[in-house]
């Protein structure tokens, strides 16, 4: 091989492994997704993630990439394995929206907004930050922000269009009733481990493969102690979610303990580079602990979350990027809160207005008696399991 | 590193990062037809999955590689990833054929013809095409049809073995009913999703790995390409199939997405390293587009095919492979015709007289009684969900 | 990049592969274990796999690592990927263990159990033979066994934990009554295939991996000359089981090919880099029949292992260890022997007393009625398909 050549290979054969393990979360987050809602409501959760995939990853590549990042050319990798690893994270931030809405949002209206995120609204962002910044120079540039894997850029981005869109749809129909909240039980525990577990396995590629090169001692070693990082911050936010369900109710509920590891691994997304063995446990242990508080929390505000999405993603995405600027010697506490809030104010605002305007055209919600047959027989014309009979 | 043995090392890597999401689609394709057939045939189409894979892959080891290569040395790479790339596939040219004879055949005889499968007609396959071309010299050689990964070889070759399969077997009892078609839905709709998914992933490999090195700026690249090419290829079918049942039946039916996404990438396989973004865009378009309307034509012909195999790897193996001599400028579509129709006179043929010689000595079709048990019973001795009350 | 940190860097990146195809059998225990018990257990299975992960790999993070190799330093590779890598491998010992005492064990005493193991057992056994070896010089030494990937240090240890645990906590609430074995089904059958496909291809990292190094040819070599004997024992384990299962009964029992094939891949892992084609069919032939013929001997014995991990485990952790001895020309035999026997003692004595201390201040047994209502609801608070109408 051309000596000059070889971190060329090298980096592009690991952005494409990373590439592919982020991949791996797409049927993480649709098994996730369609183990927790209701049998009535699987199919047309798997197909929103299906479709999700891939109209987010087509407009992010006849669109969104060019926005992002103003130019397919690349020096040190193949741009191709630039594209795709930058592609494989752009359809998260929509699953992360549409989990949060599942059982009561009809596909279509998903699928316009799909477009929006994917070729205008996340390409903004990843512009500001990891990107072309057309903002350089302006008193709005957060390119200061220390995101290794976008605790702000992705998780938070998802779950502030969440949040709008939870305010325009509104709760499930017979969740809140009477001024009570009525426990609706994950359909499928198996899915939902399986899911969970995909995703924590994704996360290696999805900040690994963010330090952006493996090809020399120092990068390899980041890399390294990059995935270390994460899989500890995913321990310590099972670990502590197990704790406190278990102080809280004397039952370990599992939903919460994948819901904490989850959350220590968003926190964890902003800065798992930066730290050694014992920061990541203290992070990941803040993390989980939040999701455990925040769950109960936002159904007291009547803000219905099926899975847990702003719990982990929105709650742990600014957790995660405050915590480097607390914990990362030079990097400015401040830079990190300006980031989120810039990004908070632009991703709410906008995805509000954008879903406010599609709601106008094509209605978000089901209606209730589609709520109540199923979601899979209104919008997908079949069952997700035909055959097994249900116990209510 | 010796400078002289880094591209050797890097290309085995490769392959064994290849190897490994290539039989990630031995589940992938176990789920996703366990998903689709009814409950009681759920075991006999697992059986199935683990003995194909088990037995193709040591006949394969044991015969057919010595047959497709002629031997077992490889200069550039390491001759036992060589191997198991390879070997990584023959399993799937019966993975197509059992799929469309689910739910009505008898594990047994669908061995016998693995073992003929993965050590004769497979192998003199690869042998034209991409092995020791024993053909050649002779007007028969059609070893300039540009074929990546195999919609001929492997799709084709596993499809026409299908459809003598069905000629021989015939149709799922109660499919076809006083000159009406009966729908069976799918039992389990996130299995289907999920093993969808997962092959999607292993395609990958499939598609990426067969470039055959990465060690070089340009095959790094032309890895890269084929790999954007690949899922590209399927965004379009899925979104085509998407949009096409929508306009049909104003529903979203999963399985025809994900099978519109298979067909997108059954049909970008042939030439997924020749293109730039659009092309692979068209054929993806058009792959799953084949799927949607070839479902029910193959249905009209009373050709019955649970899993759709026939629409998703005989059709777009067909379609990708002359879709290379359309839009690819220096490959010749008269190469193209010829390699299609040479693998498939010779795979259907052949696998017709064996089908047929093999049912004579071990019948292939379960009887009534058995379908109408199940298969499961019949032959596994057990059930899938034994807790689970039926619904009918 | 600088030539001389190619090979650190392609090692790390290797490792890092590596380490992600064995943590992907988290998953695969997971998923395994959830489709052999019955439903009203699911959750709680799923529980104990999650909590395995995090505390054991906490544990081994905060204090095995250190006690096993003596240093976190390593010169070759990254030392944070030399650390994932063998964290990788520690739940594994702990889900042997608790999966074979399935459907009646509490989770607390599991958790207890996790911390020795991790911190502990596990951590000295390695000790012994892969790190630091505090033995060495002493007449227990048994660094001179040829284990590449723990059919000793991870199998039998976990699996003589488990013989350990199953005498203190006894068997299932009617598993035997009356002189009589109560069959209990497996409760999903996708669930088990799909677990023990992900096994099967983790394994490829696990062995794989354990050489150690793919950075020169003749490490790439060994590398994927590993990867092919390990998938060639597992192809002969699974035929073996079949055929045998087919004599016996005219059946073809999923459960037990699977577990064939398990048991062939546990045989080959202590000597997969020494072998060529045939050994490991041999290795994989005997281990497949061996699990086949020890199911039913164990419960004979009224060893109630609801998984097959006695028989899969230590049966085959033993025969592979030996396996190597009698088939490898430069490995002593004795020295094989020796080391089965030492850690074997060590593990059965040490866990049978700090199982029986735990389940003197923590109850390991769930009482009949909580083994009656199941161990979802009396541990978990919630069950694992709940809207699934039980059959009985």
């Amino acid at each position: 091989m051309n000596p000059s050549d070889i971190s060329y290979v090298v980096d592009t054969l690991f952005l494409l492994f990373s590439m592919t393990l982020i991949i791996f979360m797409v049927p993480g987050f649709a098994m996730l997704e369609a183990g927790i809602v209701r049998t009535k409501n699987v199919s047309a959760v798997l197909t929103v993630n299906t479709l999700i995939y891939a109209v987010a990853s087509m407009v992010f590549l006849l669109v969104g990439y060019q926005l992002a990042f103003g130019s397919w050319e690349t020096d040190s990798v193949s741009k191709w394995a630039a594209f795709l690893f930058q592609m494989a994270f752009v359809g998260k931030t929509v699953n992360i929206m549409s989990g949060g809405v599942s059982e009561r949002t009809r596909i279509i209206p998903l699928m316009l907004f799909t477009l929006v995120m994917a070729g205008l609204i996340y390409p903004l962002v990843v512009n500001w930050t990891w990107g072309a910044n057309m903002l350089a120079g302006t008193f709005l540039d957060i390119s200061t922000m220390h995101d290794l894997a976008g605790s702000t850029v992705i998780h938070s981005t998802g779950a502030w269009a969440l949040l709008a869109a939870i305010l325009v749809i509104g709760p499930r129909k017979g969740r809140y009733v009477n001024g009570k909240i009525h426990v609706i039980p994950a359909s499928n525990i198996p899915l939902v481990t399986l899911g969970a577990m995909i995703l924590w396995i994704g996360w290696f590629g999805f900040n690994g493969g963010s330090v952006g090169s493996i090809a020399s001692k120092e990068s390899a070693d980041t890399v390294a102690l990059t995935i270390m990082n994460t899989n500890t911050a995913g321990l310590a936010g099972a670990i502590v979610a197990a704790a406190i369900v278990y102080w809280q109710y004397r039952k370990f509920d599992i939903t919460m303990i994948l819901n904490g590891a989850l959350g220590g691994l968003v926190a964890i997304t902003a800065g798992a580079d930066l730290f050694d063995i014992y920061t990541p446990i203290l992070i990941g242990l803040i993390g989980g602990a939040l999701v455990v508080f925040a769950v109960p929390f936002f159904d007291k505000l009547r803000i219905d979350d099926p899975v847990g999405a702003l719990s982990v993603h929105l709650v742990n995405g600014i957790w995660g990027t405050l915590a480097v600027g607390i914990f990362a010697s030079d990097v400015s506490f401040l830079a990190q809160l300006k980031g989120v809030v810039v990004v908070g104010i632009f991703a709410f605002v906008v995805s509000y207005a954008v879903i406010f305007a599609i709601n106008k055209v094509a209605r978000f919600r089901a209606d209730d008696d589609e709520q109540m047959e199923g979601i899979d027989v209104s919008e997908c014309g079949l069952e997700a399991y035909p055959e097994f009979k249900r116990a209510f």
